[in-house]
């Protein structure tokens, strides 16, 4: 029961993190292809977080489902992920208005990296509660998608100040390799 | 289970498009019937979009019923629908500032199409994932206005540059065509 | 399950609607009694728009439990319902923002009366379907207090032009007719 | 049943207004550190702020489990502290957006104060409905935090036009104190 209303509120959250984002594309004043190219750069960091966002809600419903119990470190690692994710539209159009210069690069780089961290917490507290032993345990016994991204997203903070398009190149990267669905979970899930 | 909360993620960020639309009303600084007027473009822009959002939360709706079983393909072409539809109150702000002008209404024409097309993606993976001698298979074999749709759709981005309120009208056309419900997909649900 | 997602749907948009009518209250550039002042217009339109909406929410609630059946036309009712709801927000600003002038005080009054009609659109839909023998058509034999609001409105839309103040006195006045929960229907729920 | 859509449409509301205070972040003009800089006060506004939403989610969640029965004054009086809680996104941004000077802070206070009463009087509609010898009333018999609250964020409301940073201190103490988990109720609950 608290675990769905956990899923409930967590999914709320996401789906208005996911579409307020677009409250950012300002609609501009002229009417002609011009007035649509200055917004190329807003759109395109639009569709990258649009898509990480999307990836963290998949990837928070499979890690729920394999916490049968709640306790609050479990429900405060979760309210702390959100927080994090709310960041992202802020980091996005900073992003997108600034046409990819240095800071807001190295910026949109930290507010994919806290989310990345927070995740982790979320999911070593769900492993505390549901002990060492339970099947999500196992399954992350060999957690390297989780394990490089923030070494990815470091690496692109870093670039950022070297040349921002690397960075983005690096943040596009983690973004394709977590589009495959978190399948060690999926097990998980399966075998209980 | 994860059926349904496919439904409510889509269904909360439906409900978050069709609302947050209203946010591009922005509130005249006059008190007259002049202020009022010059709203009555992006008012009118604003009625259209609801009503296409309200039909495909209502489609989208016969639609995932008939899908028992939910892949990582499915959540994809779902979420990528979602994205779509995100777009279309950007869309519907630039139409309505604008005062119907030609590029605009070809941009609220792709921002029609598009979701179109995304909705027909998802369709063709539940049906892939639900086997071609479902109920579903079965219901759209022939799909006359998901396939006639996008065509207007085609036919009103082109006719923008001649004329864009031959546009308007294809718009709403689709539109009248879609408002009666998806009587082949509610038949195949009640077969099941 | 067809009504559950429909009130689940409607919940939302109206949870939206409640909320972002708050991000009219524009932040002040002053930090002093002044530009509180300046606001206290707006402040109290929020506090009556607040008021009807969650009146909406409660009776719609009500209204939704006694339909045992959904079809196209409850649905789309549902929707018109929606839409003229998803306006009191930009009429709420109107009027705030404009200290009570004739026109947006009477515009008010027409963002409440239309959603008024909608809802009685919806009731009489949803009558319809379950029967003249129904409960619910029972307990709407003497629907006074959806029969009088109305007119009070109409009153009250016709008075701005005269007494903005005087207007806003009827509204405030339906607000508290209503405030009483609907003990008709609920009857007729606990009665089923 | 009516308990759940109680629920259901308080977190969805609870949902937004913790999100959309994001959008007071307003994206700033320079790409360098100046421009991060002059958005710290913000931010840390917006922490303070998140925290005190995600308390309430939370001992909210946990007061509506005690609730078997739902009146219409646990209805109203529970609109009333979503009302509260919709404000605290505005004296946020304003708070924000002065840097700590007096009269927001003082506002700022009574922006947690309202709520603070408005879920004092829930609380008591609850007990009233659900009987004095309730697990709740019990629970309750000591409401140590309960009572201390409002009291600190008086004291912090006065102290805003001596020292703006002390009421600060104030307000983050009773954020402290609430971020534990409420076990009273907790326990009530699995008493039942």
């Amino acid at each position: 029961m608290r675990t769905e209303r956990l899923m409930g509120f967590s999914d709320g959250v996401i789906a208005i993190i996911i579409t307020i984002m677009v409250l950012e594309l300002k609609v501009p004043h002229g009417a002609d292809w011009e007035a649509l190219k200055n917004l190329l750069p807003l759109f395109l960091s639009y569709v990258l977080s649009f898509t990480f966002i999307a990836i963290y809600w998949n990837n928070h419903h499979h890690l729920l489902h394999t916490a049968t119990r709640v306790n609050g470190a479990i429900l405060w690692a979760n309210t702390h992920l959100l927080f994090w994710l709310s960041l992202i539209p802020f980091a996005t159009a900073w992003l997108g208005e600034n046409h990819v210069a240095a800071l807001p690069t190295a910026l949109y780089g930290v507010a994919l990296l806290m989310p990345a961290i927070a995740y982790y917490v979320l999911q070593t507290a769900i492993v505390r509660v549901n002990g060492a032993d339970s099947s999500l345990a196992k399954a992350l016994g060999a957690d390297v998608k989780g394990r490089i991204s923030p070494l990815l997203y470091i690496i692109g903070i870093a670039l950022a100040f070297v040349s921002p398009w690397l960075s983005i190149a690096m943040y596009v990267l983690v973004a394709l390799i977590w589009l495959i669905p978190d399948r060690r979970i999926e097990k998980a899930i399966s075998e209980r």
